[in-house]
Formats: structure tokens, sequence, C-alpha cells
């Protein structure tokens, strides 16, 4: 029998993720908020259904990749339609969405309530990565239905990590986009004034591949700066976000200078420029010649 | 017959590559400035002599890994016996130093005068690459100088790049050392955030790994955190002056913010605690409640 698995929330991550799963031979449930993003997966094979109950008529195995804890609550609990009115089935979610830790283990009572499991389940490695099954994702939650349905995950991931701790893997999760955008902002600092000294692209890719200044990061800036991509895979608002996030775990008067600083540096590419750019908005802070103040100057006068 | 290479400058980088030539080998003749960091590479075998002047006598082909600009200028022109006093014989320089990039371009000029060659050669890997002959080494200079001893760089070198314009090979030096700075205080404070959170070192880095988050310098830093080494390989000290290069390459009015954050806290580690820690040295700016504040306090206090 091939397991039937539903899946709330179609953006980029969740599109690509359900793609994957169809590829391997999945029967997959779709649904999105804004029906045009699940249609499309209709074309590749999905159910596309009509509201989250219908997702748990058909399935009890059941993804979420949503935008932030409202959304997940929302789909959960709050929603006319959510999963958990009126809910006499147990289900078993396991939710892809990067979320504050303390939801997560709240969301986990909550559903426990049901007689049902919520397990933590964010990825790294974003849609390109999807596609090809070569995510991370960190797990936590109970620890025999990970390992029930350990194989699902692993159809879309190279590498899983399982805690049983309930917000253990959004902690690492955060912990993890703090340090992609301290790493981006950084390499984005040290690309430009490369550029001002003449040195091209290709040459500090090239060059930086080899030696120890190179982070993952650092190549997903390169690779975007080199070959613009017409696919946002991570907005600058999703990474403001997710600084939001990091901030919400530093504790009173913890000493975290370089993320109050990073955090500052995208708020104000979101305030100057646009947030549902891509990663390469970075460099834009750091034009020649002063651009960014520029485009500060003007955006402060045009307000 | 057997190609005798000469070594000036026996520190820890420079004695884990003269190991690797003699593990290769080549017949290396040493010079360091106290005598002892040489006379230990006596015992591996390579010849160890009593001044420049007597390395130029034996090699036509020099090496150099020196701390700085000055301790170049030094041994290539200042001492009584430095390299060119008196100087017959066409050498051909390779400096595996990292300087200022004006500095090497006079360098090149200046020896060229002595009808001799001047290689920018610095390295990226550190002593314990060194040693297995995985670093990478950047070159600039004259082509059929860096062609025709090429092979001799390979001899410890994984990776090695080629340009032809003087100063080339600093600039990208010292942008991928910026890099490193950042991602390592990065890494320190993303880090000390999860050990607050409760999570082990052990399983940070293992999730890290397969994480986008990752850098190579996270992984330098995990790596000592875990297992404490005795070497020093890249001390604070080493990383400061570095940052000096980089802020010296930064024009008038360049927005750098994370560059200039950067600089101070290595700065800060310098003043409170000691240059002359490894990479470790980082996370204790950022100990549980507020040691770093306490520290500094008391710092104050006794100066």
């Amino acid at each position: 029998m091939i397991t039937k698995i539903g899946w709330i929330g179609t953006g980029n991550l969740g599109t690509s993720i359900v793609k994957r799963l169809l590829n391997q031979g999945y029967e997959v449930y779709v649904y999105n908020r804004s029906k045009d993003k699940a249609t499309k997966l209709g074309e590749f094979g999905a159910h596309v259904v009509p509201s989250p109950q219908h997702i748990s008529y058909y399935c009890k195995l059941i993804f979420l990749c949503l935008s932030d804890e409202k959304a997940v609550q929302s789909v959960l609990f709050l929603n006319k339609n959510a999963l958990f009115r009126n809910q006499e089935n147990k289900l078993t979610i396991f939710d892809t969405s990067t979320i504050s830790p303390k939801y997560a283990v709240e969301f986990s009572t909550n559903v426990a309530k049901f007689d049902s499991y919520y397990i933590e389940s964010p990825v790294s490695g974003g849609p390109e990565n999807a596609i090809n099954g070569d995510l991370t994702t960190i797990l936590a939650g109970h620890r025999g239905v990970i390992n029930s349905n350990k194989h699902i995950i692993e159809s879309f991931s190279k590498k899983v990590f399982e805690f049983y701790t309930p917000g253990k893997a959004q902690i690492l999760k955060i912990l993890n986009n703090l340090a992609e955008s301290i790493n981006l902002i950084g390499a984005a600092e040290v690309i430009s004034m490369g550029k001002r000294e003449g040195l091209s692209l290709e040459e500090m890719y090239d060059v930086f591949q080899s030696t120890r200044g190179n982070s993952r990061y650092m190549n997903v800036l390169f690779e975007r700066l080199i070959s613009p991509k017409d696919n946002v895979s991570a907005s600058i608002n999703v990474r403001l976000k997710d600084l939001h996030l990091a901030s919400d775990i530093i504790q009173n008067n913890n000493f975290t200078p370089i993320s109050e600083l990073v955090h500052s540096l995208f708020q104000e590419i979101v305030n100057v420029m646009d947030g549902d750019l891509d990663q390469t908005a970075c460099i834009n802070l750091y034009n020649n010649e002063g651009d960014f103040n520029e485009g500060k100057k003007q955006n402060e006068t045009t307000n």
C-alpha cells in the first residue's frame, strides 16, 4: 500500500519537497491557503484539496511547511477548518516550518491532548537541495513516531538528526540560520572589498573555495551573484524573521554584538531596499562609493 | 640533482612546511632569528645556518615565512646580513608571509633591481595542513618563475592559484583571513548561545557539519573546543595583525560595519585576556552570565 502523505503549505520549499516525495512514489495530498501554488502541484501528480480538514480525511501523516508559528497555530487549532477542530482521528504532524522553540513545545503538548503527535522537523538546504533529496532535517519529538516515519524524511534528506526533547530541533535550526546570516553578510562585506580592489567575482569564488575563510553561505552568495536566479529561495524577510527568533532565545544581559549588528543590517536592507529580494541584496549594502548611504538618505527624504 | 631550498622563518607554520619539504626529499637550509626554533629542524634533516647570507650562499631559491612586512624588509634589505646586501647572485624569493599588498608591490619592485624575483606566496590552512601537504597557496609574480618552481609549491599544497599582478595574492589572502575572523567570532557567539540553551558542543558540531550555517572556521573552532590542543596555530595576535591589514585596504568612507566590529572584538580579547591564546579564546568573550563583562571590569580595576 502506498503511503499517503498530507502536505500543508506549498511555498518554494514546500513545493520542492512535495515534488521530491511525488518523484519517490508517494501519494501526496496538498493544501495551501492561496490556492494557486497548490494547484500547480496537481500537474505533478499531487491531489489538491480545499482545506486542512480534507487533508486529515485522506491522510493520518501530515507535514506542515508554513511561514511562521502563527500560521502553524491557525492550521492546527484556530482556523475553522483547522486539523484539530472536531478531530477524532489520531494524527502525526511533522512540522518543517522554522518557528520559536517555545511554540514548538506548546504545540507538542497541545497536539498530545488529541492523542496525536507533533514532531519538529525543520530542514536546512533550501528548495534547490529539496528537489534532489539533499536536505538536512533535524527532528525532535516522540522516538517511536520518529523511527516509524524516518524513511519518509530520508526520502528528501541526505542527513537526518533525531532528538527527543521538544524545542531542541528548533533551537538548532535557529542557531544555524543565525550562523548563515552572519556568514552571508560577512561574505557580502568581504566580496565588496575585493571588488573595490579590482578582483572579479569569479577569481574570488575560485580562490575562496579552497581557503579557510570559506563558508557554505559564502558559496550560496557567490553562486547567485555570478548566475543570478529568478527564484528567491530565502528572502531577506524570511532571514529577518529567523533573526527575530534568534533574538527571542538570547537571554537578558547576554553579550551578542555580532547577532545584533547582523540583525540591524538585515533590517536596514528591508528599510532601504526590499525584503522580498534574495541573498544578493546584501551586496547592495556595500555598493561602490557608499551607494548604501546614498540610498538610505534618498529613502529618508522621500518618507 | 636535489633542489636546495633556503627557508627563513621557522615559526609554527614555517616549521611545518619545512618538515613537509624534507619529507618530500628536498634539501632545506634554514635560518631563524631566534635560533632554537631552527635548531629543532636540524633533527629532521635540515641544515641550520647562522644568517640569511649563509642561506643565499647555499640556495638561489629562498622562501620567507615571517610575521610581518617589517620582518620581511629586514631580511631582504635592512639587516646587516640581509639577502640583498652585497648580493651579486640572482635570487628567487617566495614569500609565504601575510603582509600588506602595498609592501608586496614595493618588495617586488626593489628585488627586481637586483636582477632577482619576488613572488608573493601566502598560504591558507595552517601548520596542521602544511604537514600533510594540504595547504592552499596563492601566488603572484613573474609567470615564468612561478611555472618553473610550481612543483615545489605543490609539494606542500593541495591547491595552487597563480596571478601575475603584484599585490593580488596578498589582497586575496587578507580578505580570506577577514572572512575567517568573521566566521570564527560569529561561530563563537552562536555556539555560546547554544551552550546556554543546554546544547552540547558535540551535538552542535554534529548537526552544523551538515547544515548551511557551517563554515570551515566554525569547524576549526569546534575541533579545538572539543579537543583542546597545546599548539597555537593562529594566535589572536596574528589574527589581529591580519585584521589591521584588512583595515588598511578599506578605503575612506567605505561601509564595513562587520569588519569594524570583529576587529574591535579581537582587540577586546587581547585587552582582557591574552593575545597569545588560540582561536578558542573567542568563546570566552561569551561566557555564561556575562563573564566577559566581569573580566573586563576586573581588568579595568587592576590597570
